[in-house]
């Protein structure tokens, strides 16, 4: 009944001190440190490769990140369980990363740091949250929980997704017919979809062309949702206002890559959010006891939908 | 019983639009247009020189912001008295504002844009919100406000006032005698401060020294409140990590000073909080019934600390 971890050596060390803790009855193994292949029956990992084809015996794969677009499904056997990661320390970067965000647009950081290379010195008006409407696309837990949060800001918030959900306080829109008037009324666009086919190159052209002139873009979902040429242009032509990408495509981004220069573009390496190996061994703790009472995973996947 | 207002005319426009809306009774003139000197009873300014001097029936002094230290209170008669602006747009602001510096900084977004200039994809480790010790100075009206949305985000809050404070989650050290201590534990300084000779210059090499290496500072108190040069030698020797710079000293900043061009400085012009116009004017109406009911009118100030 051992667990076999394959993913950032570093943060492996830290899963493996709270496993010894927790749960010393499961041995941790941090590949490529195998032992007994038959004996591994779960996979904690960030790309698991062909692994799960050559373990014999495994009956669970947790992806250690909140995304398994990363994963290869096709090399995971159709029987096995795949689990996304839920845990509190993806959701408080989160919302800090998206937080400092949008209040960085709303506040005209980008001008005011274009000024600060020129050493003007010029105010620009103040404008309430409440005439500021924030636009979330992607309404699972870390588009939920950055609205809850914007909201305490007295921001205008709507949410997009494919289902209908409720949240208090949100206008919450659904569907593909509804997406164009969504991006309508959105002056910052703060993208957290899961990355599937309907969803690839979907920040482009078409997108931007219906926000309302002057909106800005908070990207932190996935690079190959952003067609970055397209970004450039709705920039230069001042369709959109700035940018701020977490996530790029391909990651590392290039150093000739033309959007390192953009004047109202900030790029991080694909800091927003990671999982907590505290919080995230819980997690998958707590999960290993759902699967052995017989029960739905938090975070199980549907591999039909692919998220 | 007029009210004559002497500050930015824009603003003054919408001042008396809202004026002349909820308070029809009381004639809204716009400095220089004073009309009959005599009927002046309430004066609002930014910086009213000598008026107060020159006006025979004036009642009360309001200023347009929320500070005084702008007023040369020798030149406002004795026997009246003097009110401060405490109104809900200059709180938004200021936790908008402050909001976003804290998580800026405690997100490496400093170290993160030097990387973008020289095209370095080099992700930092994540360092969760309640091992980041924020310390306040100044616990009046704002620096409560901004602690209270720090706290929502986990952060390890503490304050320090001249007087004791209670706030609910925030380790409150007050008087001379604890601000080394509350400095030794503060990672992001936050200035709140009114202009006093007790805090000018009061940002200088000492309070630099007491912090812990590598610490940050937001400072949204006063201009004269900072020795530039102490700040750049501490960025320069590496006891502070980056400064987010509101106010300095003069403003506007000359097109020379050395500040504009340090690396890890962020400089905005003033902005981090104004009054609102709308709920300035409510706040004034109410301090005039207070006024005339015999009542002590909010954010009046003791002339004899000067805040």
């Amino acid at each position: 009944m051992t667990l076999l971890y394959k993913a950032d050596p570093v943060r492996g060390a830290l899963w493996a001190e709270r496993f010894a803790q927790l749960a010393p009855q499961i041995p941790f193994r941090v590949w490529p440190d195998l032992g007994d292949p038959a004996a591994i029956r779960y996979l904690v990992a960030w790309q698991p490769g062909d692994l799960a084809l050559t373990l014999p015996n495994l009956d669970v794969v947790f992806s250690v990140g909140a995304g398994v677009d990363q994963l290869d499904l096709s090399q995971i056997p159709a029987h096995l369980p795949v689990v996304r990661m839920i845990e509190p320390g993806i959701v408080d970067g989160m919302v800090e990363y998206v937080t400092e965000a949008v209040l960085a647009i709303h506040r005209d950081l980008f001008d005011y740091a274009l000024q600060q290379q020129a050493r003007v010195w010029q105010p620009k008006p103040l404008r309430a949250a409440a005439s500021r409407r924030i636009g979330v696309l992607g309404l699972g837990m870390l588009g939920t929980a950055v609205l809850d949060h914007l909201q305490l800001f007295g921001f205008a918030c709507a949410g997009w997704s494919r289902s209908q959900h409720r949240i208090e306080g949100v206008d919450c829109y659904a569907g593909d017919e509804s997406l164009d008037a969504f991006l309508a009324r959105t002056d910052v666009l703060i993208c957290l979809l899961p990355l599937t086919d309907a969803t690839r190159r979907l920040l482009g052209r078409r997108v931007f062309d219906t926000l309302p002139r002057g909106a800005s873009l908070v990207h932190v979902g996935r690079g190959p949702q952003l067609d970055s040429a397209g970004l450039i242009d709705a920039l230069e032509r001042g369709q959109l206002h700035s940018a701020v990408l977490d996530v790029t495509d391909p990651e590392p981004l290039p150093a000739d890559h033309p959007l390192w220069a953009q004047p109202r573009v900030r790029i991080t390496p694909h800091i927003a959010s990671a999982t907590r190996p505290e919080s995230a061994v819980d997690a998958v703790l707590e999960n290993l006891r759902l699967f052995h009472a017989g029960e739905r995973m938090n975070g199980q996947i549907d591999r039909t939908r692919g998220y």
